[in-house]
């Protein structure tokens, strides 16, 4: 069995644990042996990190798995000859996280982590990071394969590939979530469906539908059995009622665009109501995760993860991973170098499309052209997306202002000015690249 | 000199006697005589147009310019053995574009009559008769070009190239509007300045500004001459700030995309002001323009008519009659199938354009690919802008709801039933294809 | 364990029994087990066919494979039911190969069965046969997948898919014996090898090279052990001199194109000597071929079935009937539409490109443009492509010219127009669709 | 009326005198006055240049126009303050040529200035010194224009755009002949008829023709007025049967590929008849013009000068002069960087297309897809364009071989390898980058 070395940046994620017990399964299925984990994270989360360790040894010793855990309060020497590395950070912590979350509110625009102006903030602090991690693999693991988790995905894969040497590609378990939601929904394994999925990271849509290789999109589309399912990604029945001229199935985060107006309300409400945003709910089950991981009799993973979000997230890793290590070919919808796959945006812009991995990597299977009914909602948030890369990487205030102002949540100079004035200012300890650039008073 | 039948359709226009006017210059200047001039309008508008072919008639008696005008209430026989026909309609009527302004804002959208939802709705009414017009011209006057100032210009322009045999491109004022407003500003003669214009109609851009063939877009984009018009076109000094870095000038229709908020509080300040909308405003100045028109000692045009808007439209159009008619080339912003020209959009679509015209008629002239911080909403304008004329055509509710939450400022699902349900209701009168097509409840 | 019914058309060919061998190695290896096999042919055919049965009911008596074969001198009812169908036919027999081969050489152009003039009046003979086959299949067996193995198979192929409502991908030997004779020559397994293929059939690029995932392209280019292998392919070592500067490994028929004179002197020496052409080689090693086969003590495959050519095109194929049946991906080399993967080439052509397979059948990988030094002969055979296949679908003089004209070894109207007419004169009874057509006289 | 200053580098050429009688005529036509005309040639060219001076001086000074001219060994200091600068240099003077023309015999192709191994070698020699040229531009007259007729006239303007800053474009008089014939045998004024013209320079075609702006392409294409211009520019009535299918009138190097073989032959009897290849010709005749230049009394234009080609180029430089001049909008066919204009060919890349000019100089206007008979063998020949560009400034022996075996006339391996050494034998002193790089022995 091929063995492995993987590093994972941000080891003290409450994610790890399901990562560790996705690696038992694949040593338990012969799929490959992670022989060395190295968890890496900054020394702030040492602790916590400490914490997912403790517990990860524990989860291995029971599996019997003979695999090396060590954490790193920073990234060499935990890189050193790694074969693949997961990055899984997120640059501010939680706190940046709840700020990204409610500056949009106050301009009446839904604050989420990775779309809209919360996702741009995200991607101005990460950006540089993530490229430092990728400068770092050159020196000490120049032909591992870096898996990006670290949100906003696709944008922050689209900075690595256009500005790193890193090989590399971009994860999400939203096209994933789609498809072991569909297989519950008929009652049939996964491995049965196969799907053809094309856009951008949380703005991918499925096109094709296969049940053991038929056709069956009208079926499904069709179906009572998936009413709940696409009443919800839809955002509403009268959503669905035209959606179904589509033949497409969209992921949920479509439900942001079109219902723009529900989501700020129901967001609104829920930091009216005193529930807050999701930084608030998932700030209360990592305390209680890691009060759990610290357990030391805890020696399996606590049904509580499953509130975590990310279901399958490490699902697809591992498979990928598995693919790479054994170079056996599997289709994975993962962010990579458009190369034409996806018709009527550039050549070397990120998409999320449905790719083939083998030992070679992930490479994007060309698909037919999306309908103008969402090209167009396509393209401009990938105008966005290159303009946040190139706001984050030059420190460039015009850059940010063009960004923000293409995103159709904003659409508004004004707001995009006030955006963009909180964000710099609340996260100026994270954005040097910004530090003394003036925005223009008017 | 070169002799021209010319029929103008929705002749009972106040627009009408400015092209009089222009059609007296022309042939002054030696370019091309009119000998024929058919007006033709609906029966509701005859009055009207007998109150503008009076006009009109006094104009070229002054001159002395042998034109026989003629006037119709139908398409037939006034069409028959036209060289050119102007197409200047307004499909229900001011009254029409009162609704077309005032639904939108009810739902905090600007209210206007080409961009948005008014113009969709304007859109929904036009391009079946456009289209019925285009059938009649194959009969009537199989050879002659189509020039069509009837708004939504670009999009009725794309119906009847996609839906019809015509010879036909489209018009507007905007591009040669800010030609004119530059010349002015730096005080120059227009024929010295060249424009590259690359966009939509009412969303185009100059890229290119020439002065004697020397590039001087970074002096004019620089110049205090010129403050005043980039900031009024910019939508406000902040804007301005960053448009600098792009080299690219905008059209003034970029202020509701870009000040989407300001546009709107605008016009609701002004129609709780009682000032009212655009269509007041325009109604308050054709019944002063008719009353004019009809006194019998008028020979020459009123002051008033610059008021109309609509400035330099004449020029443009009869600049291509011209162009056409003695095979003689000029370049001129024109709506046309962009064939590549525009890289970004399809091929078959309408774009604006610099084209060069000559008696072949109008071709696009290729351009650079437009910058990410326009590419996108000019993509996404494009989709809502097809999805537009699907629905026109076909009469189906699902494309005029999938053309409207595809349109930047509408964005909203649940807006965008509520708006399509209240154009369908106020419009009834001018949709049959829409007639009896529910829209779901929900 | 999935069971299917597999039709042959061309069953009697002297390919099948390696096929069968695959099938019985297959249900070996629990992929898949053929329950029913269908062996159709031409009436003239059914005494091969015949034979070749026997053998094949031999050997799947001795493996104790649960198979009924059939046989069948029509389309129908063999197709029935089928779920895959292989098409392996010849127009006109090895005669009419034998004719390909032989005319082209007297205006000194080399005579081929798929390259060049002797292709081009193959895929004349052949595509209204094809057409045929792919419309009975919509009646017989709507769901099958038909597998293209007739050549020439790109041409073919491109004809079903633009012409027909059939499930149809092409095949073909080269790029997996390129692959397998890679391996051979590093002494590796050909499951740890992986290739990136890019091009037309018989016209494609190895543009990729894999061991485990990692690129190994400059060494095997620079290695002395695959010096024999490239010195054939590249025809001589002054041009292996320079494609190792494009780091790509060309299939072997790039001969015809970069050493045309020589492959011309080659096969000119040939038919001076008595040799002959391939086509009389491969009607000896038939007629002993035959003679085996019909042995009644025959069960196993004779070895000089090797000498027929097409090795490993039978891997091919129950490769991807495995992947399609048991939906399991896999990437093989396959001639399916474009779609945009392969830059540079129209997106409705059929290309010759690695491609996914699983349960929802091939699909394109997005593949980076060809280098200039092999786009523009891959430009050029594809406009004869398109203009051979509208040629033989219309019956068009006219097109059957320039074709022709287009193919780079012909390139001279003199020759393509006395080239005409001796296909068409030699073919006449295979070619209903250009009867009665003159070919004018000059 | 505007006063301009031109460098004419190739000054002593027998075209010049041309040049200087269409000077007069601008000036006498009001157009504009060149004020200052410099002769630039090389020190080897001296006695011709004066020759040519001394001519131009009588005829200037017969016409009273009032004009400085001045000659100049080198480039500083006559380049010094240029508004325009002509290229029409011939490095390696007829010497070169007649090598040129006769090496690719020796191999059965045919020899010729532009197309084929003569053109290729004609663009090795004289890229380096256009490119000098052009950065001496830089220094001496930043803002002129240069209009390249220095042949190969389409790739020289290839590697002017790609490798230099300069404003550059490229004349051929090519298809202002096909317009002044067609012109010619329909009796009408030239200025009535416009084209669409898009391809390659030496393999552009015709795709529109419009009288008075009517589309006349069917009645010219089956014209008998037009028959005798058709057959030669189609090379024989065969061909001429099936191009009339296309709707498309090819330029007259069409012959060179669709009638490869005839035209070797003419070639090749033309040798052994002694009448030798057109560079024997053009000599015979430079011989005579220069005697008459010389003579003091000669104050007109001879009319042997008709004999000597290059028909109507002045015309076509002195429009593109008087246009960017005036900036006065006219539409000449071009050779510009193509920017998508025309579509199957890169955007980067020169390509011969009809081009709006105006003062900001030439611009591509957007053309049809060329028909697949047509598009591959420009797209080949461009991929030939490409790799002799790259050859030439790198002085690389392989990309030198991949254009010439990539050149629809050559398409051999051996062919190429001879012919390369061949051309880097007898071209020695002119291809310095190529000293001292080994071609492989065979």
């Amino acid at each position: 069995m091929k063995t492995i070395k993987l590093a994972v940046i941000g080891g003290g994620s409450s994610y790890t644990p399901e990562l560790v017990d996705g690696l038992i399964k694949r040593w338990q299925n012969k799929e490959f042996l992670t022989r060395q984990l190295a968890l890496i994270d900054i020394p702030q989360g040492k602790q916590r990190m400490e914490t997912v360790a403790g517990f990860a040894g524990r989860m291995l010793a029971k599996a019997g798995m003979p695999c090396e855990i060590s954490t790193w309060a920073g990234l060499a020497p935990g890189l050193d000859g790694a074969d693949f590395v997961i990055s899984q950070i997120r640059v501010g912590g939680m706190k940046a996280r709840w700020t990204d979350e409610h500056i949009p509110v106050r301009y009446g625009i839904a604050g989420q982590e990775t779309t809209g102006p919360g996702g741009f903030a995200c991607a101005l602090r990460t950006i540089p990071v993530a490229v430092d991690i990728a400068n770092h693999m050159q020196n000490h693991c120049p032909n591992a394969w870096l898996l990006n988790f670290t949100n906003p995905s696709g944008i922050v894969t689209e900075a690595l590939i256009k500005h790193t040497q890193a090989r590399v590609f971009g994860l999400c378990n939203v096209p994933i979530g789609i498809k072991m939601g569909i297989a519950r929904a008929l009652g049939i394994e996964p491995h049965r469906l196969s799907l053809d999925v094309s856009g951008l990271n949380h703005l991918s849509f499925v096109t094709g539908l296969y049940f053991d290789g038929r056709n069956i999109m009208d079926q499904v589309i069709d179906s009572p059995l998936l009413e709940e399912y696409l009443d919800k990604i839809r955002a509403g029945r009268h959503l669905a009622y035209f959606v179904e001229d589509l033949n497409v199935i969209p992921g949920s985060y479509l439900y942001y665009y079109w219902s723009r107006n529900r989501s700020i309300e129901d967001q609104q409400h829920d930091i009216r109501s005193g529930k807050g945003t999701r930084a608030d709910e998932v700030m209360r089950i990592e305390e209680s995760l890691f009060s759990m991981y610290a357990d030391k009799t805890l020696e399996n993973l606590p049904p509580e993860l499953k509130k975590r979000g990310g279901a399958y997230y490490s699902d697809v890793a591992l498979n990928c991973i598995s693919s790479i290590a054994r170079n056996l070919p599997q289709i994975e919808v993962l962010n990579v170098e458009n190369k034409g796959a996806v018709p009527g945006l550039g050549a070397n812009v990120v998409v999320e499309v449905s790719s083939t991995v083998d030992g070679a990597g992930p490479k994007p299977v060309a698909q037919p052209r999306l309908p103008a009914e969402i090209l167009g909602l396509v393209q401009k948030v990938k105008c966005y997306e290159e303009l946040t890369v190139e706001a984050a990487i030059e420190g460039s205030v015009g850059k940010a202002f063009s960004a923000l102002i293409n995103h159709p949540l904003v659409q508004d100079g004004d707001t995009a000015m006030n955006l963009l004035r909180d964000i710099l200012d609340q996260n100026s300890e994270f954005l040097p690249r910004f530090a003394g650039k003036p925005i223009p008073a008017f």
